[in-house]
């Protein structure tokens, strides 16, 4: 049988992923009241996060909120990545080129999990398993309703917004009548085969591998755990995929002499399809969006996670001057009107990766062979043209 | 009736446009016996050339070659170029973001007719009328048949090699067999409506219009002269465009507060395809291929008598090396070798601009949103980008 309890807040943030913690931390040091209600439990919630990668822009903002000591405690830095062609390869200094700003390499598990104790260890009010239903606009607020899993009951939160920060298939985004925002979208032709494994790194650095077969990637995570991808079809099958036939296709494609790939167990393996998507405004009346819940981006140049801290970054900012400069509600606009400039931007970015670095499956026989070529061009200048090597470096390492 | 007349040269050339002038100047200048063959008369190939802006890198090469004087005495410059929008505009600087390179603007008829003119002064031989009909590669040469239109005869010359510069609907191209070279090709779904009329410039620069119903561009050639295009469906025709239809159509695409087009008589009216083409390499034996022959690029970003005038830069060059360095015909590899990157790098830049540029014309309305969405987020990366700006001013300039 199912009851009912009713709090009150300032924002209720659904969603402690990223964006939604990030949010919660800045809201909570600024005093203003927030609850988080997430659908899944601490452990779920680490185990659910994959990306690791996160951009100079990413650190900077969440060094200026205080958030970002576990990352320079724990985690590492990258400014180089590899570029690997069957007869040679080219390291890729783009820290250098970005005038020193580099990569951090920390878990997303770690990250999320650091912030959820920093944001408890300050008070904040975190609702596990509980999961967003309804969310009602009223004319002075927002209403959402939580189905808490483990009381069955439901929880009826009374806020002045919602922070939509649940992910693609969240309540959020579902809530927003058609018509109501425009959205974007684009598959891709492209599948990448996903997996992680419990092996330590094979190289320092990411590497891409350009194969005539197709585009192979190491991403080193820690020192234990390891990413790496294999374009596969967009029709594939994991079941095509044991784990001999992954390590043997990775080693191909990434073969380089002298060099090993290390082997390690296999803990994650998931098929990906490259799949664009944004919705504009990131807002519907009370409703503000932040993350993979209003956007999402291939996974091609690692900018899914670090868009989702910014939105983060901002939402939490906007807010927070909304409420203590008491301004109109008009002023919420500006919060996408900061962000969707810079999301547009990581995604013409991924989509210029993806297809630089991917052969052309296109049908006609003649757009593939010409695409191929540009594409083969196009990496090229990443050792013959400095501007492009600049431009590409900037990109990479952190939009500005 | 026709009779036969045999003559012996070094390197034939087939063409006088700009590839194969520019070779036959750097031939005659290095003391290199040559005979060029072109199947117009001056006049024909004074009034065939339409395009007109110079790179700084062919300006630098004909430079080199003592070829540029004219440039110089009657060509001007232009460092700035103009994107305009329905509700703003904003002038891009390249010449200071490509540290201070330019574009000369000089009209491509009369630096082919000033190099033809100086070929003469000093003692070239040139066959006007003469329309290449055959090529026959030996072991140690090749003989090339050519029809003189008003002799009614056929002239046989016997050189070492054949220098194809006769476009893409020359005997050069066609001459070499099936498979013999890799083609790479792409129809691009754009057509241009492109104009010349003898009307001032109506801005002292090039200027670029993104209207919601297609792209439009003025391009100033000199005081008298200016070249216009209009985006069109690759379906469409001539009788479509009525010249009151062209003017309101550019007046519209091209418009901003306060700025006058200026009309003027059209003498020139066609339908440009959006087409990529590409040889590799550009050599089949003793025949070496420069410019349109080798390559077609779209008109968009001015790279295709800029890549002429190189080719010709280099391959001039290589034979002269060959030579007086008494080489082995092997040598000649380098030409291709050297070209080639450059070639591609140049289709990269014009199939990028291209797309900035347009509207998408894919079927999938949501290919469409997505695919204009990020054309629009790269144009203003010209702006907000200062990394992006640089590299493609450093393009568009000219690619080094």
């Amino acid at each position: 049988m199912t009851n009912s309890t009713a709090l009150k807040t300032s924002v209720c943030i659904l969603g402690s992923g990223p964006a939604g913690i990030v949010v919660g931390n800045i809201l909570l040091q600024n005093g203003i009241d927030c609850i988080i209600a997430d659908r899944y439990n601490r452990e779920e919630i680490y185990t659910k996060a994959r990306a690791g990668v996160l951009e100079s822009t990413t650190v900077d903002l969440l060094k200026k909120h205080g958030l970002a000591d576990t990352i320079f405690q724990n985690g590492y830095t990258h400014d180089t990545c590899e570029f690997r062609y069957p007869d040679y390869s080219v390291v890729f200094d783009y820290g250098k080129l970005a005038d020193g700003d580099v990569h951090y390499i920390y878990p997303q598990s770690d990250l999320n999990d650091d912030l959820i104790q920093r944001y408890l260890d300050a008070g904040g009010k975190l609702l596990l398993r509980h999961e967003g239903k309804k969310i009602t606009q009223t004319d002075d607020g927002v209403i959402v309703e939580c189905y808490d899993k483990d009381g069955d009951t439901t929880i009826t939160i009374h806020a002045d917004f919602v922070a939509g920060c649940d992910g693609y298939h969240g309540i959020s985004r579902q809530s927003i009548p058609d018509g109501a925002v425009d959205i974007y979208t684009k598959q891709h032709p492209y599948g990448w085969l996903a997996i992680l494994a419990y092996a330590p790194p094979s190289a320092k650095h990411v590497i891409y591998g350009l194969h005539h077969d197709g585009f192979g990637a190491h991403m080193p995570r820690n020192s234990k755990i390891s990413r790496y991808y294999l374009q596969v079809s967009l029709d594939d099958e994991l079941k095509n995929w044991p784990d001999q036939r992954i390590w043997s296709t990775l080693a191909k494609r990434l073969a380089k002499k002298g060099w090993t790939l290390k082997e390690g167990e296999i803990f994650d393996k998931r098929i990906l399809s490259m799949r664009s998507y944004v919705m504009e405004p990131l807002q519907y009346q009370r409703l503000l969006i932040a993350g993979d819940a209003g956007h999402i981006i291939t996974p091609c140049g690692g900018k899914g996670l670090n868009l989702a801290v910014q939105d983060a970054g901002i939402l939490g900012e906007v807010l927070v001057s909304y409420y203590q400069e008491k301004r109109d509600i008009s002023y919420l606009k500006r919060y996408s009107e900061i962000r969707l400039p810079y999301i547009w931007r990581a995604q013409e970015f991924s989509c210029s990766m993806l297809h630089m670095l991917h052969k052309s499956e296109e049908k006609d026989v003649d757009n593939v062979r010409f695409f191929n070529k540009l594409s083969e061009s196009k990496l090229k200048q990443l050792s013959t043209s400095v501007t492009f090597a600049r431009d590409f470096a900037r990109n990479y390492v952190g939009i500005i």
